[in-house]
C-alpha cells in the first residue's frame, strides 16, 4: 500500500470498547506512544478487530492541529500528544511541521504560515499534536 | 494556550443534550451567532460542561466550507452562518476568506481560488460558512 | 447554490439505515458508483431522506485521501473508491488530484507533491480515493 496520509502509524490494539454504533479502539504504538480512534463497529467486525491485532492508523496531515502554552486548557479531542518540533518546511500560505513524541513516533500537521509565527514555532520547540479519533483511519492487512 | 486553529470562538454553552455516547453541545457566541458542536458524552463529562459554563470552539479553517445564492438547498451540516466576506488573501492555489456575521463573530474559510472565482467571493458579498458539529474541538480552562 | 466544496455529487439515496442517533445513507450516482455517508438521524429527518430522494454529497478535496497499491489492506473508511488518474495540478505544495471511477463520477482529491511523487501518480494510473462516511455533507432542494 501507498498512501498520501502524512501520517502512518503502525501499532497494535490496546483495548477496544464497542457501543451499539461506534468502537473506540486504543492502539499502542513502539516506544509507548498511544493513539484513540473511533471507528463504526461495522468496521470494527469487518476488519476483524481485537486486542493484540496489528494495525495501522492513518492521519491526513491537515486534520492535525497544533497548541503550545496549553496547561490553561482541557479540550474535547480525545488526542493530545506532546512532543519537540523536529522540521518545520515553509510554503507560500501553509508550513508543514514534524513533531517527535517521547517514543518515537513523528506526526506531521499542515498548519498555516500566521499559525508558525503566533505559536512561535522552530526546532527544538514542546508543542501538542492534537487529533480528533473520528478523524483517524484504521487499516489492516488484507 | 496558542493553537494553530485559526477559528477560535469563545462563548458559553446554552443547551446540552446527552445521548448513549455523543452529545449535541449548542454554544452561544457574544452578539447573537451560535454554534452546534457534537462531542462524545465521555468528553462532556472529562471537561464537566453544563448550561452556563464558558468554553471555547476550535475549528480548522480548511474544515470550513463556503457556500452562496444557496436559497434552493438545505444541507445536513448542523452550521450554516451566514455574513458578509470581509477579507481574502490569495495564495497560489488556496485561499484564505474571513467572513464577519451579523452579532460580529468572524469565521476564516480555506478554500480553492478557483472556489473565490465561482463563488464570486470578494468584500462584501453575502457568503455562508458551513461547519460539520463533528468538526468543532472544544475546549475548557483547566 | 455555489458551493467551495470541489467535489459534488448529485445521485439518488438508494438505501438508508437509521441508528438511534446517526443514520448510514447510501447514494447511487450516475453510472453505478456509490457513496456512504453517515450524518444524524435529525438530519435525516429535517431533509425528509428517504430512498429514491435526489441529493447532493457534498466533500472538500482536502478531505479525499488517495491510495495506490492497497491489494495488501483493508480499511475502516467506508468509501474506498478506485478509479483512474485523469489531471494532476501542481501547487508550490500542494497538488489537486482528479480521479475518473469507472461510472464516469470525478472526485477531486488535495495532497501534498511529495505523495504525487510517493504513490506515482500521473495520468492514466489507477488510484483509489478514500473517503470516511461522516466527512459527506448531504443536501436536498430547499
Amino acid at each position: 500500500m501507498k498512501v498520501s496520509a502524512r501520517n502512518i502509524f503502525k501499532g497494535r490494539v490496546d483495548a477496544l470498547k464497542n457501543g451499539a454504533v461506534n468502537s473506540e479502539v486504543r492502539i499502542a504504538l513502539p516506544g509507548g506512544d498511544a493513539l484513540v480512534a473511533i471507528i463504526t463497529l461495522a468496521s470494527v467486525q469487518s476488519l476483524e478487530l481485537a486486542v493484540g491485532k496489528e494495525v495501522i492508523a492513518l492521519v491526513k496531515a491537515p486534520w492535525v492541529m497544533l497548541m503550545t502554552e496549553h496547561a490553561d486548557i482541557r479540550l474535547s479531542a480525545r488526542n493530545c500528544l506532546t512532543g519537540t518540533v523536529k522540521a518545520i518546511e515553509l510554503g507560500a500560505v501553509n508550513a508543514e511541521v514534524t513533531l517527535s513524541l517521547a517514543g518515537g513516533t513523528q506526526i506531521a500537521a499542515v498548519v498555516t504560515r500566521e499559525a508558525v509565527a503566533e505559536l512561535g514555532l522552530k526546532p527544538g520547540v514542546t508543542a501538542t499534536a492534537v487529533i480528533k479519533a473520528s478523524n483517524i483511519i484504521l487499516g489492516v492487512p488484507a
